[in-house]
């Protein structure tokens, strides 16, 4: 197959009517398949079952220092979860606060605080007039969704090949009072899939915020998630960084359990320069008594420690590695050559980036509906779920069966073409 | 012994001598007791040991419409998770979102919306010169810490026989449109362990405030606490009341399982009326994908049902009982006839509110901690830790074993009397 720009009309309409044919086969075998969610399948889920048998009723529910987990108290964590994250995560023992079951929750509540009661004395953003974030795009929607909440204008910053375009980054954050963060999933990007580069993680170490109370926002929600053994992606350690360079209190890092265990039943943590902490505090102890203590214990028995931890993903790698290789493979076979769609590959992480050509992502995902595969909503990964070429899609391979997987990349190769053709026939009037 | 308002200086003065001597033997005996944390005993703890053994790896985690608890999901909590804690909080199925472990949380949440966006449509907080709230006292000191973190000014309510003072509450609620709430602890309320009467529900519910935003935040965190049988506060349900009453916006209720299975790793839920609950939806879905579904299910496997939670709380009052009585005991004896302390009786929740004269009670917590007894610090049951009359101490019996107990409330009794004695010798002169 020649790519289609290089095609006659004649060939393109032709082409188009058999595409048309095939479109309506497969609508006619009722399909009714999901490709939309970053969610872990059963299989992945099955892996965990361990953690529901590692804390029974003859257990002694006590952390390492005597701490009845049972009760009240230890507002930050038992000392073993904060340090089996603090590895997750490589940071130190004492450079994190252990929450709930969400990481999410904890940016959100971030952004929260810095709303009403400011970043360590700074004025709180409900007393400004205007207040930015920049968002790495395609990113992930949940985030965009947090500021927009608190009425914090989104600007796009675009992801590259080796993460956001730093000098648009270093530019718009030295000159902009206003802008107080930055949206970032480093590692395995959401949906993208790549990580930042070391020059990238250095740049961020640097920058020089007009903003006193700007901070970097480092989900690092994909720190263990890797697809292969021999081949993963390594990333500088950003508190680590920013403390070499001057500017320990720049970024606050999260990351939880959610994607190792069982998402929504897992631990959270945040981990921050000592000053941050502790004017985190200041909100903590008034918030809460104690997050789930018997839970953090119920981890920490479960997976011991780092190491066991890394075996599990391992785990986890062996159920998702056939499942990208199957998306990528049947991209690569259907679409390879026609130069109608570009895609990523990712060494880790819960999603694929698909972009096609501009206008064309939301028919694209129109399409796959109507014949019974749901995507997610083509604009999600854009702030207001806009996305300005209309172009990107992300694609969740953890979810389906493998079979499935196979049965809707097709189709989504299928709708591609078409929409393709169609809009190439448009455009030549 | 006679009451020490009727004593004679000589006799004082003997008499402070005598428990001088006395409190000095007490201080020998290198005593240390805990009586100021409102935390289950061990035993209490042991009774839901069996939570542990609730799920296990062979169990099949699905909620009873299908939905995998394991994974992302159901964000207002599983449903038979909502009947259950519907039929605790008496209120219908449908009023009620399950959060996380910590009601606190959950009130914290609650303040932390309305001031960034407001209730209802109205006004943010965060953009009002003035916020007001009611604080019945003696209360929970948490409840006016987050009140007090958000910059809200704490208004004092009396605490009565029946409940809140209601002519002020009614006053105040009307006339100032900047007062938004009121901190209640309607049941076995904290720290006086009496619950409202159905006149004070009943005016509660008919409240005509000036503040269309104006809510009662109804800490429901004793109401299956019981500690007998047969003899029970039974309350007007609140929500229902204020729907009869035309106000059917007016009240968030609050409750966990916290002092039911453990603190700390429960589950808490808030009611309210479907308007308030659509309302908190909007923060709710951009906060967190979901709760810890797993807990909600280890939950209802161990307690069943209503009735379940209501033989396991007769375990509980088994415990707490005898620790009330043996406090109630001493003080009848120690006290009783002497004309210096007040104390009430409840018939359930976690803890007994102890008045000493008029400016005693700092002094009594400190003549205690010195001798090995630490109380809660007095003051604490007043917003800012300011007690007008420095009279107010709460006991918390729950947590020391029984002997203890009785040791720490001699020793109590012996420093109210000395403290008592030197205060009538000062007024002497």
């Amino acid at each position: 197959m020649k790519p289609y720009a290089e095609m006659t009309k004649e060939e393109l309409l032709a082409l188009t009517e058999e595409l048309k044919k095939r479109y309506r086969e497969m609508q006619n075998r009722d399909l009714k398949l999901n490709m939309s969610r970053g969610k872990p399948s059963l299989d992945q889920l099955d892996l965990s079952m361990g953690l529901m048998d590692a804390l029974t009723s003859d257990t002694e529910l006590q952390d390492e220092t005597g701490t009845d987990c049972r009760n009240y108290g230890c507002l930050e964590g038992i000392p073993e979860a904060k340090e089996l994250l603090g590895d997750i995560m490589e940071v130190p023992y004492d450079h994190l606060i252990i929450y709930g079951n969400s990481s999410l929750n904890v940016m959100y509540d971030t952004i929260s605080r810095s709303y009403s009661h400011g970043v360590m004395g700074n004025t709180p953003w409900c007393k400004l007039d205007k207040v930015k974030f920049l968002c790495v795009v395609p990113g992930y929607d949940r985030h965009f969704a947090i500021t927009e909440y608190f009425g914090i204008e989104n600007v796009c910053v675009p992801m590259l090949e080796d993460g956001p375009d730093m000098d648009m980054v270093e530019k718009l954050v030295s000159e902009d009072e206003s802008i107080k963060g930055i949206w970032c999933v480093p590692k395995y990007s959401n949906p993208t899939g790549n990580s930042y580069s070391d020059s990238v993680v250095r740049r961020f170490a640097r920058l020089k915020p007009a903003a006193k109370d700007f901070r970097i926002y480092w989900d690092n929600a994909y720190t263990v998630h890797h697809l292969y053994d021999d081949h993963q992606d390594h990333l500088i350690e950003i508190l680590a960084e920013c403390k070499r360079a001057g500017n320990p209190d720049l970024v606050y890092k999260f990351a939880s359990t959610s994607k190792i265990s069982f998402p929504g039943s897992g631990i959270a943590a945040l981990a921050s320069s000592l000053n941050n902490l502790e004017d985190i505090r200041q909100q903590l102890k008034v918030q809460t008594i104690g997050h789930d203590k018997v839970n953090q214990l119920r981890h920490v028995r479960f997976f011991g420690d780092i190491h066991g931890v890394v075996e599990h993903m391992r785990k986890h790698a062996d159920i998702l590695r056939p499942k990208f290789e199957t998306v990528e493979d049947t991209l690569e076979r259907e679409l390879g050559e026609l130069g109608i769609a570009t895609w990523t590959k990712p060494k880790g992480g819960y999603f694929i980036s698909f972009n096609t050509m501009d206008g064309c992502a939301k028919k694209v995902v129109s399409y796959c509906a109507r014949a019974g595969v749901i995507l997610t909503p083509a604009g999600a990964t854009y702030p207001g779920g806009k996305d300005p070429h209309d172009s990107n899609i992300r694609i969740a391979p953890s979810f389906p069966p493998l079979e499935d997987l196979r049965i809707a990349t097709e189709l989504l190769c299928l709708c591609v073409k078409l929409v393709s053709a169609k809009k190439l026939l448009e455009e030549m009037g």
